[in-house]
């Protein structure tokens, strides 16, 4: 076993954080130690909270943090900003996130700032979720900003996703134009002290109703539940649903444990290989400068964007035959 | 030419629709119309507006149809509901938005309802404003919901980004967070009749200003308007910022029009390429049942991911190779 493997196992932090940072940057040794890491992995359980800017993620995740820790559990906390192109960076770091647990050893918090696109984000947080599982942590709680995609990655990856709303932001239509109705385990109302908490929640509840036509009986209802984070309230409730729905996953899953069922491996499989066939190609046509010829014959209006596709994934077949 | 890229070039209002669904759903003779119909795109100006749910952004566009309808451009709208994978369509379509308009011949108002993922949405958005062009439009406006790489792909395909916030979400460190300001061209604080919105703008402005150091000294500087849509308040301001914008990339592109412009070409056409080897790589794959097997050694414990990743990818080359 190597000595990162090792140090990481044994839950050295310096280590963990150095990997992760390097699964980011996707530096080519890095799939040799998550191979080594992989029979570690497994043990931790996921959570994904989600939602709009806003709404509390991060005061939640502190609430957590401490209502786990009182119960003698580990945690790492992965913090998902979304991807920023040009600056190819978090702005908000590790520094102002749940300063009050900063210093607990049982405590781990990392944040994540995907660069690249098609997938990236969910192929780092989906190793950096790896490493924070081999250093043994109880939990692992991903935290991610957005709507869209990123949701449905993080979906895919924890046990429990968690949809955070606010009376104000999540009344009926919005949230279901977000679409987000479909990836929460379980719904939160934060901030519920002013006068929509109420009306959001029936809102919600209706829409979830609406939706159940399509699931079956025996499938997991999800909760919609009202909390004030910041004070603490609604916060022992909320984390008995999570409990309740790991256990319906543990009586539903055809693995040892939900990670590890053959749709989570099939999805996360089917992941990386579409990552690293992307990265093959794309490195393969920067080199030969076959898209440079292409993008220029289009300028000269001598060929259209759909017959160079055609011919470049052709030729890519090429590359690949003769290698 | 096929009697549909006739009809879709004639502005066929019917073709149009239906083609715009054949997209979304990548039925497989679409790419040949889409071939026929290129060489009648590129005329439209684009224009993609983006901010989070419960901004307003609906209500600004229709405030953009009354100006531009006024000043007897013709309008294409393409609203592009986020992915829901489950369901797999929008629960809101048309028929709430924009209803002001409907009516109106110069007026053409689709939904884009995208499935998939790895880069779907931009494809079929693409496609959808190829349709719209080709049809003659004057402006295609991108109404786009989300926070995140959606954004990233729509700020690739429109001329001009408008990013939408409202005082009360998109405080400073919120918006930094959404990693936005980087694919805004133009900034526009709507319903900014409340007492947060000089706030708003002075934390934009001082924030854009941060960005600056990053940007040669002859760039664009997006500029930070408020308005009021919903009564028609700052609207006329910010159309002539979209002007000036236009003008801007008129001066400065390479090419005939910015989205003839090498850059552009090239972005779309790598993300074509990366779509079209995802496509035929997955659909070979599951034909050979050779990822079924994989998740089996895998869920087996007999291998992990990461070597059944590389197996996979050498296979596919083979199967490449053979064919």
């Amino acid at each position: 076993m190597s000595e990162v493997c090792d140090k990481v196992t044994e839950g050295d932090i310096n280590s963990a954080a150095r990997l992760i940072r390097d699964i980011e940057d996707d530096i080519p040794g890095v799939k040799d130690i998550l191979k080594e890491l992989y029979p570690f992995t497994g043990n931790a359980y996921v959570i994904g909270i989600t939602g709009a800017p806003g709404v509390g993620k991060s005061t939640l995740v502190d609430a957590m943090l401490s209502h786990l820790r009182r119960e003698g559990k580990t945690v790492g906390v992965l913090a998902v900003d979304p991807t920023s192109p040009f600056s190819g960076g978090a702005i908000l770091g590790d520094r102002i996130r749940m300063r009050r647990h900063a210093l607990d050893d049982g405590v781990f918090i990392r944040s994540l700032a995907t660069r690249g696109q098609f997938g990236g984000l969910a192929r780092a947080a989906r190793g950096a979720i790896d490493v924070l599982d081999a250093m043994g942590k109880d939990y692992i709680i991903v935290e991610t900003v957005g709507v869209g995609q990123d949701e449905v990655d993080i979906a895919q990856i924890a046990q429990t996703t968690v949809v955070v709303v606010v009376p104000r932001l999540g009344d009926g239509i919005q949230a279901m134009k977000a679409g987000i109705l479909e990836v929460g385990d379980i719904f939160l109302i934060n901030k519920a002290d002013n006068e929509h908490a109420d009306r959001a929640l029936n809102d919600l509840k209706s829409m979830l109703g609406m939706n159940q036509h399509e699931r079956c009986a025996d499938r997991w209802r999800p909760p919609v539940l009202k909390a004030q984070a910041a004070a603490d309230i609604g916060v022992v409730e909320f984390m008995a649903e999570i409990e309740a729905h790991g256990q319906y996953l543990r009586r539903t899953s055809d693995g040892p444990c939900y990670r590890r069922s053959k749709e989570s491996v099939r999805h996360d499989l089917l992941e990386m290989v579409k990552y690293q066939l992307i990265e093959d190609m794309t490195r393969r046509l920067e080199n030969t400068g076959n898209l440079d010829r292409m993008v220029d014959l289009i300028a000269q209006g001598k060929t259209d964007p759909f017959t160079a596709c055609e011919e470049i994934v052709l030729n890519y077949r090429a590359i690949a035959k003769s290698q």
